[in-house]
């Protein structure tokens, strides 16, 4: 760094593009070191026989708290809701939370609200569990039990490692609750591996070189990765982007799609992607320019970006990957540094 | 129409307009034909001692099932939860929903998802509940009990009169089922009509006669206004509105607030609009361009445009009626017919 030249270092873009490429490694650790406290956790939530289960996080991890519902009602069979803490933190609400399985996911742990209305859930009765990637956090602290998401350190501001360790760690938590034991490892990290390496991003950002609003749809267990998708878009690229379930995109969105404004569709194997069959219809006939990242038998089209097939669960944790190799690609392509998003620290502290 | 002159049943935006101003006669005929209902439902529920409420809605009445859900959670203190119909309708979840209530809310009643998501809550269990404007829809009947909000036939394609009479009906339920009785009628009916008549409203609209990204945000039970503004605006007026509650928006999607994306604060007087003070002056700090409607002393500055002050609880009610006149007049000002917003019918059949 003596002749001002750009180093290694110095490249924008350096640390979250390590941290996209370091998620199949970081499976790899989840599914060699967490197994154990997964079943640990798994053991005393089945014995406290939870009836209804809140979900608390906030930007990304508000994402992951989704799937996390998703996983809850349709493998476990119990309602969920995600949380909104400032009914607790703002306004003293002082629910009855007997029964209720509480679950307060944050990378950093460090978030006064989500500590404030966890500390709140376990008063009011619930058994209380934090999905962090800091052990030593006051939210891991507070919380009745604790996962760690073995992320290892994330620099970058826009989460990408800690999203996938903690949608992994959370789908291994729902499998050793259910029992049902469906986890194939290699299959998983292999798809990781390949999403890492798909072709398609490089064309796709090239596609959206000078868009400034953008939709991103998809249905069930994708819509998670729809509105992630949509978050890493707008944290590094300043892009509008919005995401919708395909469903509600139908509800009143659906005008604003023009010839303008491109939709990127996640259109995975299974029943989420069969799901989307009529919004693309509905999508093709307004003439929209539609990108699908996905699988062509699902999708009815060739996709832009192909996913590799993993069961449909464990998709979310793949289909990300190229979403947010695209949202890097496109912030590079703009002279932005996703790296340092302007505006943004790496903890946010809301209260 | 003899020479293709425009007609006053021509002009853009009739029906729109007539039913924002409709909206404070709606609440006057609630208030004088809906309380037996009420209170017969609210006995129902009270009996069956719910424990869990699970609240689906699409589009628009999925910001009225969020209103409920904050009323929910902070009057009647139990653990509330949004529905993802998909998780029943394309994934064949088959929860457990003893002591949940289920609540459907939908203008049209004819939703088929929601339709198939009642009739499987009432099968697993839930006390059911759908709160319609259609007293013979398909919904009214597959549901144990139901609510009319009685807005009258709505003919705009955005829905504006049908929000605030299932807000109000929704606000009546609880009431009842807290058994607190403060309903003040005559203020609420008073404050709905300083709002369809409220200054302020052509002049924000001049403001962002060019813009095409915005962001709406508020906090606590302002939030669901931000996000029906939100969706009035793209609806009419094809804007990329994006809303975020006053917590989230500082995880990630400030960044994309820039001196060419202004912001849309709803700050009403009471809790909300005090929790909004720290996103306040991380906007100003950041140079936004920073328009409120709402309360000088929540927001320390002059709004935009003065709410009437009502019960905060109510407050939603009143603030999202300038909001609907700024969709209103802001597609008239770009040549666009609100009453026929591009792509879009009335009723929204997802499945």
């Amino acid at each position: 760094m003596t002749d001002g030249q750009p180093t290694a270092a110095d490249t924008p873009g350096r640390l979250m593009a390590a941290e996209i490429a370091e998620q199949p490694a970081v499976f790899d650790r989840i599914l060699a070191e967490s197994l154990t406290d997964v079943r640990g956790v798994a053991t005393r939530i089945r014995d406290a026989k939870p009836r209804f289960v809140v979900v608390a996080g906030r930007g990304t991890s508000d994402h992951a708290a989704l799937y996390f519902k998703y996983l809850v009602e349709i493998v476990l069979g119990l309602p969920g809701g995600l949380a909104s803490p400032s009914t607790t933190t703002a306004y003293g609400a002082d629910p009855d939370l007997r029964d209720v399985l509480w679950v307060a996911v944050s990378q950093s742990g460090g978030s006064p609200d989500l500590l404030e209305s966890t500390r709140a859930a376990g008063r009011a009765g619930a058994l209380t569990l934090a999905v962090t990637n800091n052990p030593q956090s006051a939210l891991a602290a507070a919380a009745e039990l604790h996962l760690d998401v073995r992320a290892g350190l994330e620099r970058a501001v826009a989460a990408t490692k800690t999203y996938t360790a903690t949608l992994l760690t959370l789908w291994l938590l729902v499998d050793e609750w259910s029992g049902r034991h469906r986890l194939d490892g290699p299959a998983l990290v292999d798809a990781a591996e390949q999403a890492v390496h798909v072709a398609g991003v490089t064309q796709v950002a090239g596609h959206y070189r000078f868009v400034d609003k953008l939709v991103v749809t998809g249905r069930g267990y994708a819509y998670p990765t729809a509105r992630e998708a949509a978050l890493k878009l707008m944290e590094t690229s300043y892009l509008a982007a919005h995401a919708f379930s395909g469903a509600d995109l139908l509800h009143g969105p659906l005008a604003m799609v023009d010839s303008d404004r491109p939709v990127l569709a996640v259109v995975p194997h299974g029943v989420a992607g069969h799901a989307m069959g009529a919004v693309l219809e509905r999508l093709r006939d307004r003439g929209a320019d539609l990108t699908v990242v996905g699988d062509a038998e699902s999708a009815g089209q060739v996709p832009a970006i192909v996913l590799p097939r993993v069961a449909e669960e464990l998709s979310p944790l793949i289909e990300i990957i190229p979403m947010q190799r695209l949202a890097h690609t496109m912030a590079i392509a703009r002279h932005e540094d996703p790296d340092a998003p302007r505006g943004l620290s790496k903890v946010t502290r809301t209260t």
